[in-house]
């Protein structure tokens, strides 16, 4: 398989589980959390999916399309290791639906940092409230739950914290 | 439709015409050229659906991923402007297949370059070659091809020089 097949089917993945998840939590109240803007590309199927849902997006670093940035309140800048923790305070156990794609080529980097959102979105989740990631994680008190039809288990998660 | 739904079938219908331009140039010989390397992900599904054929890569600026940079022998850099015309000196009449992703979000420069490029490609190719483009070219002595199914017309384009 070659690096364009593998890129191709990971963004497949991504949709199926973002347009699965967006059908799941569609009688759930509470706004959405986008963990790494990128290009954006993610951000505008979230709202896309979610019209009207409140998503908040959490970035180091703005590099994204200027159509695909969110105004300065529904944007955290910086270190997720400070503005996460810092949202926790304001939005525990209120969040319908976080999607975090922060992996790298670095698997040591990308554990480190899956174990650290783990705890903290543990927290944000509302009951029912779904994580979809592109790295597994360990969430209390959720439940990991089946892909959507054509994604192959590892490609991408989805965790349900229990109703 | 959503910038995630529009970059994936973008990169489905690349992937398409690639496949569909190696089955038809499969009894033509010549070396490959891959205008634009980028990431190396084309790069990687050319070299993977033509075992064995050479490739060549033109490339303003290296940052591909290591895995996916050929040997210096096959990688001009520099300005295409420049390198593309040296080459048409040692491969006249003589390249099987041109892959050309350089298309940028700026509609004019894309023309221009195009214009360019539509000239030097003509004279590369081989009787049969073909051109695969993101952006529509104008080529002396061709056809355009019917796409790949799937491949909604102007997404991408195939051309062929006449036999």
């Amino acid at each position: 398989m070659s690096r364009l097949d593998s890129f191709i089917r990971r963004l497949e993945a991504q949709r199926a589980c973002i347009d699965a998840a967006a059908q799941t939590i569609a009688a759930l109240e509470g706004p959405v959390f986008e963990l790494g803007l990128g290009n954006g590309r993610t951000y505008d199927h979230l709202r896309e999916r979610l019209e009207g849902r409140e998503i908040f997006v959490f970035e180091r670093q703005l590099a994204a399309h200027p159509a695909c940035v969110p105004d300065s309140e529904h944007l955290f800048l910086g270190d997720i290791h400070e503005t996460l923790p810092a949202a926790v305070a304001r939005f525990e156990g209120r969040v319908a639906l976080i999607h975090s794609d922060i992996g790298s080529g670095d698997a040591e980097q990308n554990a480190g940092i899956a174990a650290f959102l783990s705890g903290n979105l543990a927290k944000l989740l509302r009951p029912g409230g779904l994580v979809i990631s592109d790295q597994p994680m360990t969430l209390a008190a959720a439940d990991s739950l089946a892909l959507p039809k054509g994604v192959k288990p590892g490609r991408y998660f989805i965790y349900r914290r229990h109703p």
